[in-house]
Parts: C-alpha cells; structure tokens; sequence
C-alpha cells in the first residue's frame, strides 16, 4: 500500500494529487491518502471570529493552540470542506474514495496531552485547555476491510482519545503512523515545496537524499512545518517503512514524480551500503 | 437493522438519541443513524455572509436553494461538525460509530434536478445553478460491509450525482431510501416535535396511527418540514419497510419510546386487517 500525504497550505491544487493518485489506483494500487486542512482553518477562524493562533511548545515546534471551539472550526474545515472536496474529486476520476477522520471506527487513537507547555515572550507556560494529541494506534483492520472492497480511505484529522474526545494531531505525523501500520514500503509527503531546502527561499539548494543514518543533522535546514515532515518521516523509516519522499505537490503527476525521485528523498541507509 | 433517522432543528440533543441507540446496539440490535443538519447550516451561512434562502418548488415543498458556496456550507456543518460530533458521542458510549455523507463509496447516489421550478410572489421561476437531487440508489454493499464488522454508520447529506457533483438531497427521504434499499422493518424518524399533529401547536392533537391506505388524506396536516417526513414514511412503506414512527427526539430514550409506539405510527395496513 501506497501512503500518500497532501498538506493544507496555501497553494495546494487537489485535482493534480487526485488524478495522479487516480492513474495509480486504476492501474492496481492500493492507495490511501492523508490530507491537511491548515489555511482553510486559518481562514474559516478568522471569518467566525475565533483567529487562530500558533504557540511553539519547549521543543521548538509550532503548534495550532486548540481549545474546544477551534476543534470544532477545525473538524468543519478538515472533515467538512476539505475531505469532502477530495473525496468528491476522486470520484470523478472514478476513484471509490471514502472520506474518514481519526474519529471515524476509532482509526486514530490518541493520547491527548493533559497539558502543554509553550514558551512565549521567551516564558515558558502551561495550557490546560488545549485538545492536541499523538497518536498511539491506528485501526489497520477497517483500513484493511475497506482497502479490500476495492475503497481508497481518505484521511484526516482529528484523531479520538482514550476518552472519547477529538483531538488534534499532526497529519504527517498521522500518515508516519499509518504508513507503518500497515507496513507501506513508500510514504510520500507533498506541500507547496519542492522538498527539504539548504536556504528556504532557493529551490536549488534542495538536499535530494537523506538517510535514517544522518537525519539528525539535517533538522537545523527544516523551519516552520518542515521540521514536523523531518520527523514525520524520521518516524516511519524507524517504524518500517523503506521510503519517505518529500515532494512538490504544486506540479502535474506529484506522487509520480516524487516516486521517480524527485524531492528530498529519505530512506534507511545508503543504497551504496546495500548487499 | 433498525434504521433511525434524527433531525438537524432547533432543540436537538444528540446525547438522548446516542445513549438510547448505543443501549439497542449493545443489546445486540444493528443500526444504521441518519441526521440533519440544517439549523447548524442556517447559522453557519449567517456567519459566513451567505444567508440561508429557502425557496417553495411548485409541489408546494420547502427546499434549501443550494448554490455551489452553499454546498461547501452545507458540509461543514453536516459533514464536519455535526457527524463528526455525533460520531463522538457515539464512541463515549462504546458504539464503533463511522461518519460517512452520501459522497463517501457513493453511498447516496441522486440525480441533480437540471432546473428547480419555484413560486416567488405566486410568480414561477426557474433556477438553474441549485445543486439538489432525488436519490436513485444505495450502496448497500458498503452498508453491510461495515455492519457485518460491527460499525455503526452515521450518514448525512449531501449525496453525490452522476456527473460526481454533491448534490443536497432531503435527509428524511434518504433514511426512507435506505430503510427500503436494506430491507429494515422498522424506520424511526425523530425532530422537535411529538410526530404528526392535527392543530401544530397542540401536541394533544397527535395523530397516533397512519396506514398506506389512508396516509394521503394526512397531508393536509403537514406544515413545513412535516410534509416531507410524511412524504419519506410513505416512500418507505411502498418500497417495503414494515413501520415508520414519527417521533420525539427531545425526550430520555427517544428511539425505544418511538418503537413503543409513541408518536405517529405509520403502517403498510390497519392491525385489524392482518391475518
């Protein structure tokens, strides 16, 4: 199976992903597809007078501040808008998608973190209204059941916790998970970036191949998202999966072209090592 | 399976129907949840600068004029907030709930009206870039799948159309369609009142017992919403369904109470007439 990341921001065309996704389902894949929802909730935030806000917790990483009222902004965005856009795209190129959150049969479950530590003005300080989470399992049996029938799951967030509560969880983080699950050998993230870049505003300094071996060093290139796709993809090949491919969703055919290739490529060890 | 459609009006809580369906499923009885949306809808467009605008066809029915913008509307409040909460509740009683729209595996698939004739001002007038449609069949296939696995599906509008676009359909008739396509007995369709009422503003002018035969002398009694609900029973009793209940969602354990034979029952024939 064949696990497909599509970001949220700005500039992302759905119908490039899902024809692209539709040649490989047509010609026998097995596909399934996470999607993000980030600008939309930007935007249906700030149109419903809840704007979002972004906190950066103790370990350096941005994360959407979310309180109960932005859950509910976010599941309209997400589950509504966006998922409904795609699974109605995909199914006319004839794709039977099937649009799901973590809720949904408990495909992710989470551990909602009791309490978030930020740090802001240089302070460091606690949110204990904040409904984020990681996830801990994902229901490889329904994805199992559907992917059978011939269905393409379309995921997203958010995940459902041990009690019961939506929460919010990274979605590349989500697929990393998935991708392991069930045992993906390919793990493709795509965003408005043609991948991981040395200098975030020149395209040619695109670092083309990382392995599990060196990750490390490369995080202090990786600003802003990125550094949650480094992870992302750091987890999967640590949970089992062979390749994580880090392309430009803004191009025609992008899963295929981050198949041949193209972006920041990052796999277990170097093929030069192989026997 | 039992199949129970709840309504999206005013005064609408959730949780009475969930914990009284999550004791049926518990109690080994398949079910099958289906629910509005529409005053999440209505608050949403105003929100969101696009005001619900309601228009009568020349049928005499009450219909959401849906335009493409409120298409995106209409599925975040159906699609996003108010299944993915449902879905919620669902799971903090233990039922393995999954949220799909009509969209999803083309669970629902209508045919789009080409042109919607209305009355404006006792004038008629054509509109021609509403997106809403008839149901024309089920995918029962997916339905039994997730049920045999012991899910519990929770679908809501909007369906899909031939030509894949989402198409706003009437959620009581599409209960009604897949109460007749997955051969259920019994169908109980809950809202905000006690079931069908001679005088509408006196609940003791409830109409208790309805047959096929004599279901359209009725009509007359049907204000707004009503109308259509007793269209939806009618369709169910002629595509085979034993019994429709129109109930009270508003109530502890609405679904049992409705089962029990309160509110309006509606029959393919009179009791006494049986063998």
């Amino acid at each position: 199976m064949l696990i497909i990341k599509v970001g949220g921001g700005e500039g992302i065309y759905y119908e490039t992903v899902c024809s692209d996704l539709a040649r490989l389902y047509h010609q026998g894949r097995s596909c399934l597809l996470v999607h993000g929802g980030s600008h939309e909730t930007n935007i249906l935030s700030e149109k419903l007078g809840h704007p979002p806000r972004f906190v950066t917790t103790v370990s350096g990483y941005e994360s959407r501040y979310t309180d109960r009222k932005t859950i509910e902004i976010f599941e309209m965005a997400y589950c509504g808008k966006i998922n409904k856009m795609i699974v109605e795209i995909l199914q006319s190129h004839d794709v039977p998608a099937i649009g799901l959150s973590g809720l949904d049969g408990r495909l992710l479950l989470a551990t909602r973190k009791p309490t978030l530590t930020i740090v802001e003005n240089g302070k460091k300080k606690v949110l204990r209204d904040d409904y984020t989470g990681k996830i801990e399992s994902v229901n490889t049996d329904l994805i199992h059941l559907l992917d059978q029938a011939g269905y393409v799951v379309t995921v997203c967030p958010p995940a459902i916790s041990r009690e019961h509560q939506a929460v919010n969880v990274d979605g590349d983080r989500a697929a990393a998970r998935i991708a392991e699950a069930v045992k993906a050998d390919d793990l493709v993230i795509l965003s408005n970036v043609p991948g991981l870049l040395e200098k975030i505003d020149d395209p040619t300094t695109l670092i083309k191949d990382i392995t599990l071996t060196n990750i490390d060093q490369y995080f202090e290139y990786a600003k802003g998202r990125m550094k949650r796709k480094l992870l992302a993809a750091k987890e999967a090949l640590l949970g089992g999966v062979t390749r994580v491919t880090l392309g430009d969703a803004r191009i025609d055919s992008p899963i295929t072209h981050a198949l041949s290739g193209n972006g920041t490529v990052i796999t277990r060890r170097d093929d030069s090592s192989r026997d």
